[in-house]
């Protein structure tokens, strides 16, 4: 499509079609929007885009994205640090915050073990949060990996190598539709499956 | 939802989900898959938005967009000037450009008339196509305006004003879809519609 247009319109048009979920219909109708936008809100645009890649990483004690270190979780009073909650990803920690029922603090894996995928242990945090643990004084794991195939191995291999050391490990309630996704359950039920936890 | 990552990550996710078509979930989605990308394919998308916005102009023969004045189309000396298609929108245009059976030139309107959304004739391309007519010899204007009540009111102002210039003005034919959207025509009914002109 972008061989029509050629030059920087073209060029537009095909980088918005690379992105997930943005066909060339999409990414046209995108080019189109930015030619027609006042100069000023085209360069927010773009200075977001390198603002973002350039001072997000990620929080040296819970592993989520942040342009601090540590994040505003970590680094906050108001947080029960001894109280810690295991997900996938930052966007499962999103979906939490989103529910204002957890007040302790995060560790994101950055995935799930899937021999399937040829995700093991090693390319998760885990070892970042045994440092952790090692460190901090810590009362109760909750582990919310996603309820399917990948996310229950985790848990599993989550509790197994936290038990032993005596420490509280819970998992989430299965409140939360099996075989889902956890970024897109509703709030009412992720605050269900976040009382109904159970020792694991 | 961007109130949750703050900072240069909530940022991003507000400015994508500011563009059309794009709810929360999909800024998040984008949002994320920029802060996974190489520095270089997100400084690529960036500078993409930088340069389509500050090289794209409008050609001051067709009105087209275009990076070069006059157009790619216009100062073509494979295309034939004296055959010239009148569209609403320059996606149109590049509906037309797919098919590949069109080699006149084209002009650009950019819209239509619609008293209901308040656009009149002085606030399209009108004037521009009249000023082109008397410099250039034309032999028959196209009118490819979409086949909606707007776009049919617009043709029959065009012929009006130019069929007293003794110019042959024709309109494609009513192969296209009657209420819908030129842009998203199949190239084939858009091939048939161009066969099948009659004069307006």
């Amino acid at each position: 499509m972008q061989h029509i247009y050629g030059g920087p319109m073209g060029r537009l048009i095909e980088e918005f079609s690379r992105l997930p979920g943005i066909g060339g219909k999409s990414a046209q109708r995108l080019a189109f929007h930015i030619i027609h936008l006042p100069a000023e809100k085209a360069e927010g645009l773009a200075d977001a885009i390198l603002q973002a890649k350039r001072n997000v990483r990620y929080c040296s004690v819970c592993c989520n994205l942040t342009d601090q270190d540590a994040c505003q979780i970590c680094s906050s009073s108001k947080r029960d640090a001894s109280t810690i909650m295991v997900v996938e990803d930052p966007r499962d920690l999103a979906a939490y915050e989103r529910t204002g029922e957890f007040h302790g603090v995060y560790h994101v894996l950055h995935g799930a073990i899937s021999p399937m995928h040829g995700v093991g242990p090693n390319d998760l945090t885990i070892a970042q949060l045994l440092k952790r643990l090692q460190a901090e004084e810590a009362k109760e794991i909750i582990v919310a990996t996603n309820p399917n195939v990948e996310g229950e191995a985790t848990a599993l291999y989550i509790g197994k190598i936290l038990k032993p050391m005596g420490l509280k490990v819970t998992r989430i309630a299965h409140g939360v539709p099996v075989g889902g996704d956890l970024e897109f359950v509703d709030q009412v039920t992720l605050s269900r499956a976040l009382e109904g936890r159970r020792e694991l």
